[in-house]
C-alpha cells in the first residue's frame, strides 16, 4: 500500500483557514538557501552557546521492552507501587540510557548540544525517522509521501488542526459523545461540533450521510468540511471502528470533501471482547507481535488515497503524559502549514523529553517498542476485565443482545440489577431486582461508559431533588462516598441537546490508573451508592 | 514594594479578547470541589498507571553554579568544546541530580510519578514556588498577588498573550525594530504592530505619547491597548531601558489604558558599557550577587501598581532553548485566562524538562542560580567585547557622540572606516578611508546591530545590481563568503515602511554561539566583504 502515489490531482488547499493561509511561507526567508553549507559560520540566530547548557549529560533508567507479560497475572498487577517500593519486591529490569552533551557524530547520535538548542519545529531528526518507520510499518498509509510533524500531545495536535482548517463560524463533524477538551479548544473561536450518532462500530456511516446529504446551507451555514473522530476506544463510549466502517466513512468524506482528523490515543489499547470471568480461559496463547499488530483495527491512513486524513498520535498513553510529545501524520501541504503554526507557539517539543524518548526508542528498536505496546495493551485489558469482574461481584449482571434503538443496538449489553443478597448489600433493602444500570464492555481504551436507568427510580425521586438531574444527584453521592467519576453530560457534543434524556444518565469511569484493590473498592462504592439511590 | 496591594479598583477585564472571554471558566467543572479530599479514589480522567511509565528514574550531570568565572579569561573561553572533549582538558565540575519515579514524600520531592503524569497547566508546584521566590527577590513586583504561570518559551508566551488580549483587526504598540517571530505570531490573525521610535534608552516615551495622543480612531481603527516590548537587550538594536524610562512608559500606559507585555529574555545578559580594549582595565573587582542584581535595570513589574504588566521570562538563554520552559508573571485575572488557554494547547510543559530544571534549581538554590546567571552574563559580556575587538582589528573604529537624529542620538557611536593598511586589506584598494558602517555597542543581549552606509557606495553601485537593495546584495556576498548574518529588513515592525531608507542598511550579528576563534574569522570576512563591496 505505502508505495502508491497519493492522488496528486486532489487539491486540498481550499480546506486551509484564513489564519493558516495568512502565515508566512518560511520564517527563515532567504537564509535557508545557505544553511547546511559546509563550514558556514552562522551568526544569524539568538542561539546561546552550548557550553552554557548546565547539563553535561542526562540519563534514564529505562524498563526493558518485555517488562510486562503478555499473560497478565492479576496478583502481580495488583501490587501497589508503594508495597513494591518499600518491600524490596521491586524486581524491575532496567537498562541505563545516556545522552551526553557532545558526541563524535552529532548527526547520527542523539546529543544535548542539538536537542537542547533551538531547532526546527519538526523535532529531532532521529525521532522523526523512528516515527516514520513506525507509521509505515504499523499504519501502512495508502500513499508514499505522508509526512510526520511532532506536536506536544493530541490536545495541542487537534487545536493546531482546528486552527489550520477552520474559520470562526464553521462547524465540524464529531461523534454525539466526544472528548470535552476537543470542544473546549474550538468553542472560543466560534467553531462548533455537529453531532453524528454512534452505533456499535463507532460513528454511524448512515447518520453521517444523513447529516451531510440533508445539510441546508441557507439555514445551517457552511457544510462541515472537517471531522474530528476518536475511532478506537471512542471517548467516552469505548467502541472501536473496524476496517469496513472506516472505508464507508472515508468514502463519504471523499464524496462530501471532508478532511478527517483521526485522534487515536488508544489505538494500541485494543482489548477485544470482554469474556465473563467464569467463561474466561485460564491461559491464552500469546501471539507474535506481527500477528498482534495485524489483528488491530487499522488506521484511517490505510484507506487515505487522497491525503485527506490528519492522524494524531501521542506518547501520553504509552510512555507518559508528561512527555508532552506526539505527532501528526498527514500530507506534505498540511504538514508544512502545521509546522509554520508550531513555530509561533510551542516551537519544537522539549529537548529533554525528545532526547530521552528518542534514545529509549532506539534502544528498544521498532521490535522492542512493539513488544512494549503489546505488554501495555495486555495490562489495560486485564484492568478492564478486573473492573467489570468487580462490578459483577457487586451487582447481578445479565448479558443480552440489546434491541435498543440507541447506539447499543446489536451489542452484547450487560444489564446490572440490584443483587438479592450477599455482603453489605444484605442490609440495603428496597431496590433488589431493580435494573440499575447497563453497559457495553469497551473494546479499547481506558473507560467504561455506564448508562443509568433513572426511569426505574421511585417516582418521587425521578422528579429530582431541587433542580439537579438524577445524574448529577447520584454522581454527587458517589463522590461524597469517596469515588470521583465523570458525569455523562461532560461528553455531550451538543450540551444543549444531549443524545439522552433526564431519565437516562451516564457515567464514564476510568480503570486506567488506580491499583486493582482500589478499583475493587471503587466498584463496591459505586454499586452501593447506586443501589441506595434507587431505594424507595 | 512587594507587600503593597494592587489597585484593586482597576478593572482590566475589558482588555480580554472575545476568544478569551468565550473560554470556559474551568475544565473540571463540578469535579474540583471534591479533588484533594483525603482518600478520594479518582476514576475521572484518562490517566495511565504510573507503573507503565518506562523510566524508573532519570538523572542529570549538572554543572556547579560557579562554573563560569566572574572575571573571564579570553583564552579559556575560546577553547572550543571539540578541543576540550578530545584533549581531556574538560575539567567541568558536575553534581549528579536524580529524579526517581517514586519518592516517600511526593508533595515535597520532585518525582516522575507526578512530573510525567497529567497535571495542571500551572506546572510543577515546586517549580512554581521557586519562580515565585525568584520573581519576588529579583523583580520586586509592586503588588502582592502577582501570579506565576508556566509556558513553553517566550514565543509561545507572547502568542498566548496576543490571543488573550486582542481581537482580529486590533493593533499593538512595539519598537520600530523588533523580534520577527512576535510579528509572525500575530499577523495571521490580522493583528498588526504600530511602530514606536527608539532612542538610546529603548522605546521613546515622547514617540509613544505622540502615537497615542495623535491616534484617530476614525481613520486608524481602535487605539492600541497592548504593547509588546523587549526592553533589555532590545532585539535587534541591543539597547537597555532603565528605571526612569520605564516609569515614563508605564505612566503613559496608565493614562491611555495600555497593557504592557514585557518580553525579557535577555534581562540577565546586561553587559554594561563597551570599553575599547586599549582602555579596558586588566582586572575588575567582582561584585557580590546582591550588588550585581541591584545594578541591573529593573523590570516593569517593579512599577506595576495596577497589574497591567504581563512579564515573559524564559529559561532558553540561561538553561537551554530546548527546555521549552518559561513563565508569565501577571495579575491573577490574566493568569487564570492564560491557564485556560494553555489547557487546550500544550497543557503543562514537558515533565522531563520541568523535573530536571526544577531539581537543578533546588540543588543550586536561589543563591546558586543567581551566581550561575552572573557567570553567564560575564561570559556574554566577554563575547560582546571580543567580537567588537575583532571588528576593531579589521576596521578603523572611531568613537563619536552621534548628532544623528535617528535612535543613536546621544549614544557613543563607533564609526568604522576601511583601514589604510594591514593584513589582507593591503591588496584591497579603493575603499580605504570610506566610512563603511557604524554601530552602538549593545548594553545587553546577544546581538550587535550594524548600520551600513550605502550612501558612501560608488554612485553606480548605489542604484543596485538588478532589483535587490544594497543591503541584500552585501548580505548575500557575506553569506557566499561563509558567514550567515541577519539582514536588517527582517526586523522592521512595518516592513512596508521600514524606519530606514535604501541607502542605510542594517545587519544583526549574533555573538552568542560561535567560539571565539570563529567569531574572529567572521569579523574578518564581514570586514573584507564590506570593504570589497564599497570599492569603486
Amino acid at each position: 500500500m505505502a508505495s502508491e502515489k497519493r492522488q496528486k490531482a486532489i487539491d486540498l488547499s481550499h480546506h486551509l483557514s484564513d489564519v493558516s493561509r495568512a502565515r508566512e511561507t518560511s520564517p527563515l526567508k532567504g537564509l535557508s538557501k545557505f544553511l547546511g553549507k559546509p563550514g558556514l559560520i552562522v551568526l544569524a540566530g539568538g542561539m546561546p552557546s552550548e557550553a552554557y547548557f548546565p547539563f553535561s549529560g542526562i540519563s534514564g533508567d529505562a524498563l526493558v521492552a518485555d517488562s510486562f507479560a503478555l499473560k497478565p497475572m492479576e496478583q502481580e498487577s495488583s501490587l501497589s507501587w508503594f508495597w513494591k517500593l518499600f518491600s524490596g519486591a521491586n524486581k524491575e529490569k532496567t537498562h541505563t540510557i545516556t545522552i551526553p552533551k557532545f558526541v563524535e557524530h552529532p548527526a547520527e547520535e542523539v546529543n544535548l548540544a542539538v536537542a537542547l538548542q533551538y531547532g526546527t519545529a519538526t523535532g529531532l531528526p532521529q525521532l522523526q525517522k523512528f516515527m516514520k518507520d513506525f507509521v509505515d510499518k504499523v499504519y501502512q498509509p495508502a500513499y508514499d509521501d505522508c509526512t510526520i510533524m511532532v506536536h506536544t500531545g493530541n490536545t495541542d495536535g487537534w487545536s493546531r488542526c482546528m486552527q489550520t482548517l477552520m474559520n470562526p463560524g464553521e462547524k465540524f463533524l464529531t461523534e454525539e459523545w466526544t472528548y470535552p477538551s476537543a470542544l473546549a479548544s474550538s468553542k472560543p473561536y466560534g467553531i462548533y461540533p455537529v453531532p453524528v450518532a454512534l452505533d456499535k462500530d463507532g460513528m454511524s456511516s448512515a447518520a453521517l450521510r444523513n447529516v451531510l446529504a440533508g445539510w441546508d446551507a441557507t439555514t445551517q451555514g457552511k457544510r462541515p468540511h472537517v471531522m474530528y473522530t476518536v475511532p478506537v476506544g471512542q471517548n467516552p463510549v469505548g467502541s472501536t471502528m473496524g476496517a469496513a466502517r472506516k472505508k464507508e466513512i472515508y468514502e463519504i468524506c471523499v464524496e462530501y470533501d471532508v478532511v478527517i482528523v483521526e485522534d487515536d490515543p488508544y489505538f494500541f489499547l485494543q482489548e477485544g471482547e470482554y469474556v465473563p470471568k467464569a467463561s474466561r480461559p485460564e491461559s491464552v496463547d500469546t501471539v507474535s507481535e506481527e500477528s498482534w499488530l495485524a489483528g488491530l483495527a487499522p488506521s484511517f491512513l490505510k484507506f487515505d488515497y487522497q491525503g485527506r486524513v490528519i492522524r494524531l498520535d501521542t506518547f501520553s498513553k504509552y510512555i507518559a503524559p508528561g512527555s508532552r510529545l506526539g505527532w501528526h501524520t498527514c500530507n506534505p501541504m498540511f504538514a508544512e502549514r502545521l509546522e509554520r503554526q508550531a513555530e509561533t507557539s510551542a516551537q519544537a517539543p522539549c529537548g529533554f523529553g525528545q532526547s530521552l524518548v528518542t534514545k529509549l526508542l532506539y534502544h528498544w528498536k521498532l521490535e522492542g517498542y512493539t513488544r512494549w505496546l503489546h505488554g501495555i495493551a495486555t495490562q489495560y485489558t486485564a484492568r478492564r476485565d478486573w473492573f467489570i469482574d468487580c462490578l459483577a461481584e457487586e451487582l447481578d449482571l445479565k448479558a443480552t443482545t440489546s434491541t435498543d434503538v440507541s447506539f447499543w443496538k446489536d451489542c452484547v449489553v450487560y444489564d446490572a440489577y440490584a443483587k438479592p443478597s450477599g455482603g453489605w448489600m444484605m442490609s440495603e433493602k428496597g431496590s433488589v431486582g431493580t435494573k440499575l444500570l447497563s453497559f457495553v464492555p469497551p473494546s479499547a481504551g481506558m473507560f467504561i461508559w455506564l448508562k443509568i436507568h433513572f426511569d426505574n427510580l421511585p417516582a418521587y425521586k425521578r422528579q429530582g431533588e431541587g433542580e439537579e438531574s438524577p445524574e448529577i444527584q447520584l454522581w454527587t453521592k458517589i463522590a461524597e462516598a469517596g469515588v470521583l467519576i465523570s458525569p455523562g453530560w461532560f461528553f455531550a457534543a451538543d450540551v444543549e441537546n444531549p443524545p439522552t434524556d433526564e431519565l437516562e444518565g451516564h457515567f464514564r469511569i476510568s480503570f486506567s490508573n488506580a491499583d486493582f484493590a482500589t478499583l475493587k473498592k471503587a466498584a463496591q462504592i459505586i454499586a452501593r451508592e447506586t443501589n441506595k439511590f434507587f431505594k424507595a
